[in-house]
């Protein structure tokens, strides 16, 4: 990570260098793989990394239950865990988290909501329409999980693997568990951006001597939607 | 703090919010103070902050001796302690941060750079050229101090207070110690936002009892940049 | 949490009554149910989480691989990760970590190594020779796994469900994963002590409203020295 | 810093180098610094710094006004900002805190409180009957301040350095401000530790070049009782 792990650095022009980069893997017709973990959703940043999708830069997702189960219920009910994103937060209505798990099991895949055009919106509404690729992982915190989910922790790392490979950047958002995972599948070489609001996560995957990597100490909620509005301005 | 101390929140919703208030607060003739520490410069709000003024959003700053070297630093050569932020962070010079101490000293004010045509951009240029008052506190970690910073601790609460006297909102931005300075003089009814990267200090300034207070757990180097995006579409 | 996850809170007087209570637990022949991450044992808590063990604190043990493996890895050449722990973490063996999940896959389990007098210390040494159960969740970033980890994450589940069972008391250190997924598996009436450097962590584990928890923002390396102090001294 | 950032380390084996290289520090006649924030109190730490000192490992304290103010409330009524610290933190008396002000301001001293025989322990308590020299900066968040806190940041300033000069060990206890300031005043070749929670300050600390400087991410309120209990094993 070279060094690169204080909070203290210049967000905004990271992310433009970031934007960039972005850009010009996606020109040359790089690979560009997004890990990302249910903060994504909880800041409200779902819809940004949905965006991200439709306008081409993710080639493949690698995440778990929580990620999934939250963008089903944000696109069936605007809610996450509950809690009203729109409203910054005030309303309340716990029984969404497990409707949509349910609704999810009951259809047979996302894709069935999809197709059924029960769900319009959101991240892994945007992967199924563009045909992109994802792996969910199992782990022992899963609420469920839906049918997605690779419940069987070996046969997950092959799939996720499989996705990882010829990765030329790699864009860690907010997840400990699977930016780790993934962290340990990638050759030095690869281009990895790790952003987490704990700098002991930076920190950590900093010190696994991945020597293409950029950490950044910052909030997802607001990370995410600035990279969108560099990538947008670079057309 | 009202338990919104939490990283997962909505950040972008929350954003639009604040945005909405600092709009009508302005409308109606509040007075809206910002307390700002020096990451705002490190992690490039700055050139935002300074906009925010721009716009009508500052009636006071509260801050202290870093946060305006590092302002006159970036404004005179383009660097924070050194460290060039257009090109995230990769040249140093760090002759800079003291250069900037002595150009101050030797103007013998920040205005005074200003008056002359020396200081052409930043918070202070921003304040400066609009007649809005700040108050710079004095501490033992000080550089320098530029002329303008307030060396006695006693005499710097004195003119805290008189510039949060009547404040309608009072956004706090990555300043652990001035922070807790001016939430310890205002009274419980007054608008607080606190924004910082480290949860514990969202947490200690919610302990204190400040009912109006919301506590953001964000990186001020992408939430302030953000709010600017939402200032500037309410027009 | 009761709002106690304020990182300024009297650590010893805390560990002294935390003391009592598995004092009082263990006496009227209640469960004590531990929750360990990794950090257990980077951090150098290993020998005092075994002494515990020894000590009768630990009725049933919930972690993953990373612990099970560094125990082991440490038991037979006395590094975590390949750092020496006694020697303040100066020098370096990589290959341990790999030869120490060799270990077990050969001998065909962690018991097996303790009944073949291979492994003489540690925390799967203690629950080994003692008889007391334990649960590992595989998980997507394991090294291995080593043959007890159950990978299937429904299956963990059901394991764990059944280890938690008529918990009394459960201690949590230093596991965000396997703490909020026995979080979410206990009734509200369970005492519950969460012990994480991190804030948020904490602050995460008191928002389910586990009416019973106590959250304490510290370090597990210097916190569980501190409790097994305190354990021995009331005998 | 060494890079000895990550909170994934042994702290029990640290803390014992940490006491040894403290002993033969003191054994050839060497000068121990301590800085420390207010944390110190709150985490119920104060009576291990005051046995440190008591036991002749303190040669001069660095620190400021809150920290004063907190071990007289504690020597005085029992209490760390009007909670009980024995009790674990439950019973409240908010006026404690302005007592123990008022009761130092009207003695016109902490040192006319130990006189008078109205302050029998803690840590300025020891300082004072052993005669040894401690400073106290002011800043913009103090509480009163007491008599003994220089006010004016310059003066504050020249004191420190007075009482840094020659120091061959210096251990940080949880203080970003004061920390910081002494971290600017020390040449490279002082042994600096620099414990505190957030891993954020531990980096800042160890991003300024200070080759002899070791930062341990703990949690001052168990970190420090443990120092004690080897420094007694140490004799």
């Amino acid at each position: 990570m070279n060094g690169e792990v204080s909070p203290e650095r210049p967000a905004t022009s990271i992310i433009r260098r970031i934007a960039k980069e972005l850009k010009e893997t996606k020109a040359r017709g790089g690979k560009i793989v997004v890990v990302a973990g249910p903060a994504v959703i909880h800041t409200g940043a779902a819809p940004h990394l949905a965006r991200m999708a439709e306008l081409g830069y993710v080639d493949a997702l690698l995440s778990g239950n929580a990620l999934a189960v939250h963008d089903i219920e944000y696109a069936l009910y605007g809610t996450s865990l509950g809690v009203e994103l729109e409203e910054g937060g005030s309303k309340k209505e716990p029984r969404n988290h497990i409707s949509a798990i349910n609704e999810v099991i009951k259809a047979g895949s996302m894709k069935a909501l999809v197709d059924a055009g029960r769900v319009k919106s959101g991240i892994f509404y945007q992967l199924t329409v563009r045909g992109i690729p994802y792996a969910l992982a199992g782990s022992i915190r899963d609420d469920g999980p839906i049918p997605e989910v690779i419940k069987d922790s070996g046969k997950a790392q092959v799939r996720y693997r499989e996705l990882v490979k010829d990765a030329d950047f790699v864009l860690m958002l907010a997840s400990t568990l699977h930016s780790i995972a993934v962290g340990n599948m990638l050759p030095s070489t690869v281009k990895v951006v790790c952003v987490d609001i704990n700098p002991a996560v930076v920190t950590k995957l900093s010190d696994r001597g991945t020597s293409q990597a950029v950490g950044i100490v910052s909030d997802v909620g607001a990370f995410v939607p600035l990279l969108i509005v560099e990538l947008e301005k670079l057309g």
